[in-house]
């Protein structure tokens, strides 16, 4: 690892006009639309491969259609930079494409600069990060950990019923296309990611640079309380069996059990399904979709416990039939300790103000981190706000990051 | 008011008969379909006058098609037996034909033991009691009450966008045929209708018979509490401005208030809508429909208030805005002491067991008594269920409640 940060700083103009370039495509006044697979991200990626190759970056696709740029430096075990240019229907312009934009305006600037590679950059675009077309997220990152293959994905259905497998095909992917996009470990000496916040800590403390420790993961409970349907003019209070009082007790249980945390978990209940759901009628069955998230393995399984316990108590005590069933319960990613210290010590060295942080949402870093040490930065969200039109990150929030990028970059592949 | 109550008995086997003839037609396999004005509703309409003529009465249909049948005995005011034979969809087979078919099966048993009449009795099958089509209940009554007109119903629609008005039509009643369906007070000596409890009340107290004081209204209030959506996973707990935590709060404080009120109030949290409703948002948006009833104006008027600045301080506390509507205040219906002392009487004489209550639900009945004197009562509802196929009252409890019915119209009639 050598000491090159020298004062090389990335083009913020330049980097600018690579986001605009990109985030353009698709945008709707319903905000951005290039939903994984589309004609919009197909285009985008076109586009993207023109940009790499405009500044000599050797291009490939893979099975899963991840685009990668790779200079003709360095050799051997490449340090890659990625993430996504996929959106949510209705997303913003900065979720993914700063990542790519940021790694594309770094090699240019490397390359242009004539900088010495032991190790060859990587710029990647992953497909399909966001979830909202196979209801599974970093689908492109996963395939090349190895932890998705042609099997797993083929028969991911969107929600017109189209398969990812035949989505594949007509971009003419078989299985062993998709297949060999695995990589090795020994493909990679570190992968970097710089992503927007998505939340709103950086701008509530006042810091440039969220330097990520640990990706958080979700255990997914489904609870049904049933109850019973009974007029709301003829029974009374001390007879009912109300699902939608009760489901309020595990609403605020959820809250309160999260708040007790102190910042270690979050827990949401985002869903409800109430029936019959008619103003004239005590409600008979609620079911709730709740999603708790923790880094810490062990406290995610301690509060679901707890929230399960609850909704127990809760039913019981109201004379109501239970069902809880956990949909889906990830482990938590920690990140490379030595990568998270570099991060750390470069936003130190050029004087931004960062802060160490967890990651609540997901990214394809997580994927990475089965096949190499990886490493995460954060820019700034306005209002935390995100998978929305009004998602925003200032230029010289982005332009900061990217510099922080550049140099963990060169101190690792220079 | 003649003490005439004899030994005169209806029969149960009759009065089965007519309650099974009637709520046969538009039977299916997920209950009763005799939607206001449909064709299975007039079908049953059909058969009704059939009944009506045979057993000696005049039968005639006013302009919203609520059927009438009247004794040849007796002159000037009515006593008026009346109730609906429309149901809602998937209704039961004996919310309203109880009514009905205990009025005809009484008129008969009158009728065929040629008991002299000093007041006419008249039976009524009422028009669009249930207001599942066109989102108002005791649209026939309230026309003959005069309380609503061919000017206010006819644009009433139903969820295809098909006016009353043009319903009407259809069936050959114009607005002046609708607006001369008004009656006038000097019609009717009383109007006593027999129901179906539609609550669990009467079955938990043992009781066969509830006499009922009063007919309660609602309140209909919406609330709304808009947070902020944010992503689930990346948005601390301290942060947040969740709407359905908030939401939560107000569901437990509504259920809270009322129960304090010891009986005199009900309130029901029975709709709820979640924005966006995904399990990785916390919930930006929630709006609640909450149902307040009581037969006491100034109680329900109180509770209302208690329920709006607790939502007040919940968006408070919480930072949220709050939107608050009353969307409906109806004004509750004491019925006519004189007849509730009649039935009670009529109970003890007959040893009943029986209890004075108050209707959560509302029934023809409420129009009527803008016109006469009026008493109502209820025999058990299993379980409580209504507006359900499973509605159930045993046939012995519907006997009673006849022969109770036979003997307060005879007391008023003969």
């Amino acid at each position: 690892m050598s000491e090159v940060t020298s004062g090389l700083r990335v083009s913020a103009k330049r980097l600018e006009e690579t986001i605009n370039t990109l985030s353009k495509i698709g945008m709707t006044n319903k905000g951005s639309e290039r939903t994984a697979y589309t004609v919009k991200e197909i285009r985008a990626k076109g586009v993207l491969t023109h940009l790499m190759k405009r500044i000599g970056l050797q291009v490939s696709i893979d099975g899963v259609g991840n685009v990668f740029g790779k200079t003709t430096q360095g050799s051997g075990s490449g340090v890659m930079i990625g993430s996504h240019i996929d959106t949510v229907p209705g997303g913003g312009r900065f979720d993914g494409v700063v990542g790519v934009a940021s790694g594309i305006e770094i090699a240019r600037t490397i390359c242009e600069n004539n900088i010495a590679l032991r190790h060859p950059i990587e710029i990647c675009a992953f497909s399909a990060e966001e979830s909202s077309r196979f209801g599974v997220g970093t689908i492109g990152s996963a395939v090349v950990a190895g932890e998705l293959n042609a099997g797993n994905i083929g028969d991911l259905q969107d929600k017109h019923g189209v398969k990812l497998g035949d989505v594949l095909a007509r971009l003419g992917r078989n299985h062993d296309a998709i297949n060999s996009s695995k990589r090795r470990p020994s493909d990679f000496y570190a992968y970097l990611e710089l992503h927007i916040e998505q939340g709103p800590i950086l701008e509530n403390e006042g810091k440039k640079i969220g330097v990520v420790s640990a990706i958080s993961a979700s255990t997914r409970l489904r609870v049904r309380f049933l109850g019973r349907a009974d007029h709301s003019g003829t029974t009374p209070m001390n007879l009912r069996r109300d699902a939608l009082t009760a489901a309020s007790e595990l609403i605020l249980a959820v809250e309160q059990i999260c708040k007790a945390e102190a910042g270690e978990v979050v827990g949401t209940v985002g869903s409800i399904s109430v029936s019959p759901n008619a103003m004239n009628v005590v409600p008979g069955t609620v079911e709730l979709g709740i999603d708790i998230r923790s880094v810490h393995a062990n406290s995610k399984k301690r509060v679901t416990n707890l929230v399960v316990d609850e909704a127990r108590k809760i039913s019981s005590r109201r004379d109501l039939e239970l069902e809880t069933a956990i949909i889906k319960e990830d482990e938590p990613v920690i990140l490379n300790a030595e990568i998270v210290s570099l991060f750390e010590d470069v936003c130190k060295s050029s004087g931004v103000p960062y802060m160490r942080m967890i990651s609540g949402a997901g990214h394809d870093a997580m994927k990475m981190a089965r096949l190499t040490k990886c490493g995460v930065i954060f820019v700034p969200s306005k209002r935390g706000l995100s998978h929305n039109p009004g998602e925003w990150t200032d230029m010289k929030d982005i332009e900061a990051g990217a510099n922080c990028l550049l140099d963990a970059t060169l101190r690792l592949a220079a």
